[in-house]
């Protein structure tokens, strides 16, 4: 049996150990799409205690921040709301997820929580009812001392080399520009999300586009040209700001062609607070992924696209606790004709940006591999990418389903590997997690004679997974 | 090489051995979904031989009736109907099906098939041909003398505890009457299952509404109300028989909202003979479920949903043998937003009930995973069940697919369990194939240092998914 | 750890072991579908380097030939479409795909160039960048002398029984005349492939028609039942030269039924040069698939179906290199209740055609091993076949989820195994490697206990599923 997590946790041969400890585990992090906030980095923020930066809550002001994941995990042991997101003493809340934990044989909720309290706390005793206050104990203690366990500290500890952030084109990057002014040992980048301005039918969409004309220093933005005017204005001002990514959070990937006339009048609708259609809503959408694609293209910056998602689909908490508060679900979006129309569209001028892209149905792997492969070129090896397995399929089985779909159907070996997607400064460890999965599934590949022990090779594939194709994809 | 499925079945490491034998294996059974007749239970059947028990086949009365599961198998390899379930002596019938199981490598048929030889009639020689007539004459000689193979005999050497029936709500429930007046060293409960009155465009539609007038001591119901309330009235009459569950099979989950009035129109046409549409049809389902569903709540019976199976799909053979006669496939519904739907509108009014839902569709899993996880609830841990693998999946490789969906994307050790959902007695050795996967799943996690090698948690997660979960969540 | 790609490749137990050796590894071949040159087998083709068999390009008249699974992996590695299938010379391209294949960890293409290498040119160095030129050479020089590596000399030295090209009903047939006369130590027969005759929207079908009809002695070909009876008569013509099975590519499966009448306008349509709506062309479709699987099951011709495929999806790359140039990608196709309905109305006369389909999503295996299983008969053991993982699904798991599919929801001993869907005759490799991962998969379930260790039965099923199974089934 081999001892709970372990530095050999997740390494089943030695090929895989060898692979790992020699070249995957201590190359830096290119954490290349994440939500957490440049603020505070900036300020270099300080929690009171792991519910803290575990768990989150309710915020003074109503509205939700934390972690999403672990409010499902406490939910589906029966926990009440009020000891999940809501008022009951943060300690409670903790040992609320603690009971949650020992339910969660099989989740990755299970490896990661481990692994932070191993990597940030020196902790190794698996969490549980019984040991819940000791280790909140030795935690505060701990988070309220250690250099190491500010949100800088925690960065520099997990090795980062680079940080993209999510955010919103009207932000005013002003977080980044200070930061950008700072010896962090790290860079901070913002990714460019235009979600707002492309999703027309969510609500505040009309409020969103007043926002980014004043943003843009413009009356009204009244034409789908000027709408795009004004986000390639504000693309430009990200690239500024060194932005190497942007990011389309979709529910299904639409593609509709509409002439300027068609896509102006959807907008005008939608400005004037009428409810759009469907194929009008994709035709409004089409034009501007297209547009904005191009734009990236121009630009060099990497497109991710990431899909099938159905989110709040609880309207009752919806309604107390607003999105991203753990009432979302995979859809099935049977859109491959659309995305495959997309890049084609792009290709046949020569614009199709670098573009990766993320199903949260691991049913559309196998498709998703055959549709980038469909579009590789020149430009740079592995311009199309499969993205990680994402979100609800970031655990052991997801990942290693990624790999193996992307493996059998394209380059595995051009791979840019893993991003955290995380809401914490904890989550670095899924780095961790990813890599010895990946030196894993290669060293089994080794071990069982189907790809030569040729540690050039191999070094080369490890190594670039980790760390370099992802270096030389965003041009860092 | 590991011995032909002796003791260890199934279990390939330490811990899954130690987990299975020391906490699963003595553990009494809760089969809380199946198809046998309460009828024989109370009149103690006795068989006259295996292909009887295991086969079936064509009625005196023309009906056909037994375990199509087998059929299929004979049919795959070439058998002639009249062997499968037509007029061939019995014995032909059971070499005929010796011979096709040879072919059943890596069908669970042939495991079912030998853990019940083994449990039922001590013979743990591998069923072929050459030793067919050894066998079938043991066998024979058993099932007419072996005390413990009677229905009753049968059902307590399966060590089952709780034994709950499928049932049509306007069944007098006499068998269950006179159960629940014996001593039988075991509980046998109906369950509420309303399709009939439910599936509106299903023949003999009309026919059965008069029955469930007539059954409550109406003229007739012509409104939806008016069906609601009858079919809460059986409900009644169902619980205070002891029933705790309900459950629907649906083609797809439907949801679309109508008013009452336009139910009430769809309900007319469709007793008065007249095509319902889709449409129509879908209006009509989501009022009675949405009603039942709140009933459910009311009364604390847990609901059950079975989909995606497309029924019947050769028409000659269906309309020689009729249903359940091994002509049915896997459908693919793609039919999430509408399950999201029914259970957030129930959520909305706190009415959603205790569900379990079941797809036939492997590619569903974590779909419902995530589903289900958005609608957990302090009112029971695990409020919210993914079905365990159901019929065509309910195979080594579907168990540990639906398991790992589970582990991955919410509380396996909250999980309820297997069911046989069986036609025959001696199904019961299925639970002891499933308990045997699932410790082995879980002793693997442990072997490999994926979660602790805590004999406490170990038992709580094991014995629960074994019994008590479902003992729990049911109420027994 | 193992040697990489040894006698035992893909052989991880000794029952498997075992089986391989004693029973899989030297049975002879029936290549029962692929898409080689039955005139390249007349002239006894000879290859002039290792670059022209392994990845072909673009010919002297423009048009592109060649292996485009090996240019998708040379294109995700960035290389230029100039070293891919251009002008390029012979050694850059060998070069070029020498490099990307150490990124194709995980990729079937990795197996398929070293048993390949292996088989033929006695290779057992994994290529790479640095031994390319030296491995080059070497077989470039076998390619101009060896006489084992001449057309009929590699199919020989492959041990290959039977090849069924695939053709065109206006095929002359002139090739398989010739080599019907020749002492091949081999049988080449003929596939019949109506496609074009079927596929209604697709460009040139007037064209087709005409063809057809001219290749028949009629003027022209007006209504179904004149196009169907020019089909009829391409099929007996076909079968008097030893056809065995005909094979229909379709998107997805239609089934609509229509009138003749309405068929006849919908060609009319057609053959006029104006466009056919989807319904339309299903019509039409669905009376030709009818009408032909009717005169397959009448000349106990096999039926194979292969769906699930987008094609040409990279418009740009589409026109400049045409079809089968490595844009296709994988299809969802919804069509289950298409296909169940087009089996149940030929079986309802008793005249549905033993069939084969493939499709090229995995998610689809499942539903069609138990839609196949709703459709045996006692005409032949396993009438109704899942097919082989096809195309993409041409890899080590790709194989092995079909054949646990199929072992789940039906009979594998009874799968008439595997064929190539090759373009190159170097492609023979793929029958040894797919027996190794069956007998692999066979000798675990052995090794687990999970299947008794009867070498009688063992070797019933490891030699049915390599040779016999397909003999049988093809009458061979």
């Amino acid at each position: 049996m081999k001892n709970f997590m372990d530095d050999d946790f997740c390494l089943y041969n030695d090929t895989a150990k060898h692979l790992f400890h020699e070249y995957a585990e201590n190359l830096p992090i290119i954490d290349y799409h994440c939500h957490i906030s440049p603020k505070e980095i900036y300020e270099d923020r300080r929690y009171d205690n792991i519910a803290q930066i575990w768990l989150g809550g309710k915020n003074p002001d109503g509205s939700y921040s934390g972690d999403h994941y672990k409010w499902r995990v406490m939910r589906a042991n029966g926990a009440t709301e009020d000891k999940t997101t809501g008022d009951a003493p943060a300690f409670e809340k903790f040992l609320e997820f603690a009971k949650a934990l020992e339910m969660a044989i099989g989740n990755p909720m299970y490896h990661w929580s481990h692994l932070e309290l191993k990597k940030y706390f020196g902790i190794d005793t698996p969490l549980n009812e019984d040991n819940a206050k000791e280790i909140w104990d030795k935690t505060s203690e701990m988070l309220k001392n250690d250099p190491d366990l500010t949100v800088r500290g925690i960065i520099r500890k997990s090795n980062v080399a680079f940080v993209g952030t999510t955010d919103d084109p009207i932000d005013s990057l002003e977080w980044h520009e200070k930061l950008a002014k700072e010896d962090l040992g790290f860079i901070v980048r913002p990714s460019f999300r235009p979600d707002r301005a492309v999703n027309i039918s969510k609500p505040g969409f009309a409020d969103y586009i007043k926002k980014l004309a004043a943003c843009t220093g413009r009356e009204s933005l009244k034409t789908t040209a000027e709408v795009c005017s004004a986000l390639e204005e504000r693309l430009d001002f990200f690239k500024a700001h060194g932005c190497k990514a942007s990011d389309h959070g979709l529910d299904y990937v639409p593609f509709r062609l509409g002439s300027d006339a068609e896509a102006d009048a959807v907008l005008a609708k939608a400005l004037n607070g009428e409810p759009v259609s469907v194929k009008e809503a994709e035709i409004y959408q089409t034009k501007m992924l297209l547009f904005l694609a191009k734009k990236y293209h121009r630009e060099n910056i990497a497109m991710e696209i990431h899909y099938s998602c159905s989110r709040n689909v609880n309207e009752r908490m919806f309604k107390m606790e607003g999105p991203d508060t753990g009432y979302d679900m995979i859809a099935k979006s049977n859109c491959y004709d659309e995305i495959a129309a997309l890049f084609s569209e792009l290709d046949k001028t020569n614009e199709l940006p670098k573009t990766i892209v993320f199903s949260l149905d691991h049913n559309d792997f196998n498709q998703l591999a055959t549709c980038t492969a469909a579009f590789q070129s020149d430009e740079i090896p592995g311009k199309m990418q499969l993205g990680a397995a994402w979100w609800f399929l970031d655990s052991k089985d997801g990942m290693e389903e990624q790999m193996r779909s992307l493996g059998n159907l394209g380059l595995l070996g051009n791979f840019i590997g893993m991003l955290t997607d995380s809401r914490s400064f904890l989550s670095y460890t899924r780095h961790d997690y990813f890599r010895r999965i990946a030196c894993n599934l290669i060293g089994k590949w080794v071990e069982d004679g189907e790809y030569p022990n040729n540690e050039k090779s191999l070094k080369k594939i490890v190594e670039g997974i980790s760390y370099y194709n992802a270096k030389r994809y965003f041009g860092l």
